[in-house]
């Protein structure tokens, strides 16, 4: 079976109804950007939000513009236009503080409710700092037990004693993709809250809390949402579960008056009580400004483009001859499989960086996973096929014992 | 007795030795900005930081730039350099998360370590978050009592229960100032520790928190430091506390192997491991370009100005023929004040809008206090003079009867 030509990929490009979208994007002339799931590109509207929300904002009406450009009410503004995203209702989502922090909030939150229940149920390899932080809060309260099963397994330990599932939608190192609804199902039938990590997710994969009854959300906004570099997490909690879910980080802007500077705190009604401290305007004006790529985006039609950029991927990858070097380590039904794809491979750290030198930017995930994201707002088929190109390049300089992989810094 | 002249404000301007720090800001045409102690102002350093953080280092390094400008090691960094102004080693202090949130850090790792003692003391009237934070920690462990006092109860409520002392070294409304040494003394004498809260303290007055035997204190960079709206918070571990200091919070850059990705948690070393979840990098890069305006500072000198500075508001505003209306709501001893102001007025609310309409802006906090900083980086003697001219004209004008003030939204 032949492989697209570079000639037929050109043509899906000049098909593509996202393809204009590209032009919003700041990309460095003569790179493939296959990272956008770690931190998403820089666009044109972030950049001049920045810009403004520094010179003028800040610059010349400083003080005011707490009031006057809005910056007291981005943690709701930018909430709601997340929530667009992920099927949340207006009023269910917060954009606020570190997705770390935001999964403490909540988690902390639904562990006030507990009841006699003493068990929150994850998965052993999730992304970890959502371990790490049930860990915390486990240290804060020893009656919680945090139990870390493989995927397998997650519907089994969902017992009577379990008030909080806490899983990530698409998994960091290999795209694996729950089904929402049918975990949903599953911790309710046990009487226990589910709480989804987005961050590989939002803005890459349709996602619809409220049809699938979600309880609790946080995500990533660097990512698929190219809010910039280490740009704050969202929240997102039902609006049934808002009035019974009390805050344990409770900062004075999740207080119902916070312009009263009074002494007990009293929770702002719905979602808004998980506001904590002040928050970081610039990073806020950056997700502001890089929201606009968004602005009228099906996701159906994002995640159409999604799958058929990973499956191009897949193909060519697959047709290289150095291809026996390299196994699909992501599922290969695309239908559970978010927007990135990793190949394993026994020297895949060097082979990352000649790929980075030659301009090919992906990322390397030890021991040995190669992971590339695909990215549709800026990504173009074409792309991928120079990429594919370049990868069998470096496959067959490739020298053939395995050495040891170095692993290296390098930020989700 | 007279009060100086306009004249002699120009020539204290023309001889101090801070003159020349007021270049590296950018000030609008006009305005007398008495509101630095809630947002200081934008420096040169800060637009051209945060410029480049945009344009290039995201802009075209992309995700290299975690490594190849320092991203990753903003939060030591940039601690190492907030830690030079408070008297902390190296090693000691970490800029990450917001105020309130490294506040439940150490409150909630301090509170692993409290053994029988029960008891945080902290004083009634304490800036709003500092109380929601400590009440929200007794939230979640309910053996834990907050016990909030008036100033002149605290050394006697500190006993041999009481874990922790969380006090506010200059207070937001008056700017009273605690002695930080005396402090430290009494709660060290019952065995308790104590942190302390420097937002309206880091880089106006001189801390020395080594010296006076502190444990733990958290700060803001948004006022004094100028690190732009909302910028991260500041946390310091003495160092002999660090290790026995278990983080709550325990994100996956606290970690001691962050980028191995594994599934159980490791603090690591020293004050490193309450750093959380990815940082705002924008927000970094301001604060980055905005600390080059205390290059060579010596907070000696900055203090001495800071107290030229007010106590010529203070002689000035008394002087007016209006002063009557007035009262000074902050200590008259320069020695125990921070670097505000506050008077009360009956009529504050609508008075301070006239004055920010006239280009003199302070803020107002209910019920009746207006609330003036003093910035001597960028402040001059002649805008004082200034201010207090414009601030009598507005009282003469001001109606006989006292009106309603209203609350306004602004942040402190």
């Amino acid at each position: 079976m032949t492989t697209p030509t570079r000639e037929q990929c050109l043509a899906l490009d000049r098909t593509d109804p996202l393809g204009s979208r590209r032009a919003a994007f700041r990309l460095p002339e003569g790179l493939i950007y296959l990272d956008g799931n770690s931190l998403g590109a820089l666009t044109v509207g972030a950049e001049r939000s920045v810009a403004q929300a520094v010179g003028v904002q800040w610059g010349v009406d400083l003080i005011r513009s707490w009031n006057v450009h809005g910056w007291i009410d981005y943690p709701a503004t930018l909430g709601e236009r997340v929530g667009r995203l992920i099927g949340a209702a207006p009023g269910e989502t917060l954009v606020c503080d570190s997705t770390s922090v935001d999964l403490f909030k909540l988690a902390a939150a639904a562990s006030l409710a507990r009841g006699d229940r003493t068990k929150i149920v994850t998965e052993a390899g999730n992304f970890p700092t959502d371990l790490y932080i049930l860990q915390g809060l486990s240290k804060l309260s020893p009656q919680i037990e945090v139990l870390a099963v493989p995927r397998e397994r997650i519907h089994e330990v969902i017992d009577s004693d379990t008030f909080l599932v806490v899983l990530t939608h698409v998994h960091y190192r290999t795209a694996q993709m729950y089904d929402l609804a049918e975990m949903s199902t599953r911790a309710h039938a046990m009487g226990a809250r589910i709480l989804w990590d987005l961050s590989h997710s939002v803005g890459a994969v349709p996602v619809d809390l409220r049809a699938t009854e979600a309880d609790f959300a946080i995500g990533c906004t660097y990512k698929y949402l190219n809010g910039g570099p280490g740009s704050p997490g969202f929240l997102y909690v039902r609006r049934e579960l808002q009035e019974g879910l009390m805050p344990v980080l409770s900062g004075w802007l999740g207080d119902a008056r916070p312009f009263e500077f009074l002494d007990d705190y009293v929770p702002a009604p719905g979602v808004d009580r998980h506001r904590c401290g002040t928050p970081p305007v610039l990073a806020f004006a950056a997700l502001d400004g890089a929201l606009q790529a968004f602005d009228g985006v099906d996701m159906a039609e994002v995640r159409r483009k999604s799958v058929q950029l990973s499956e191009l991927f897949i193909e060519l990858v697959e047709a290289l001859p150095g291809a026996k070097a390299l196994s699909l380590a992501s599922p290969r039904d695309p239908a559970r499989r978010g927007s990135h794809v990793s190949f394993a491979h026994a020297d895949g750290y060097p082979l990352m960086q000649r790929l980075i030198a030659r301009g090919v930017v992906g990322d390397f995930r030890a021991p040995d996973l190669l992971r590339f994201g695909f990215t549709p707002l800026y990504l173009r088929f074409v792309d991928v096929w120079d990429a594919v190109r370049i990868l069998g390049e470096e496959l067959a300089a490739v020298p053939e014992a395995p050495s040891q992989g170095v692993v290296r810094s390098k930020v989700t």
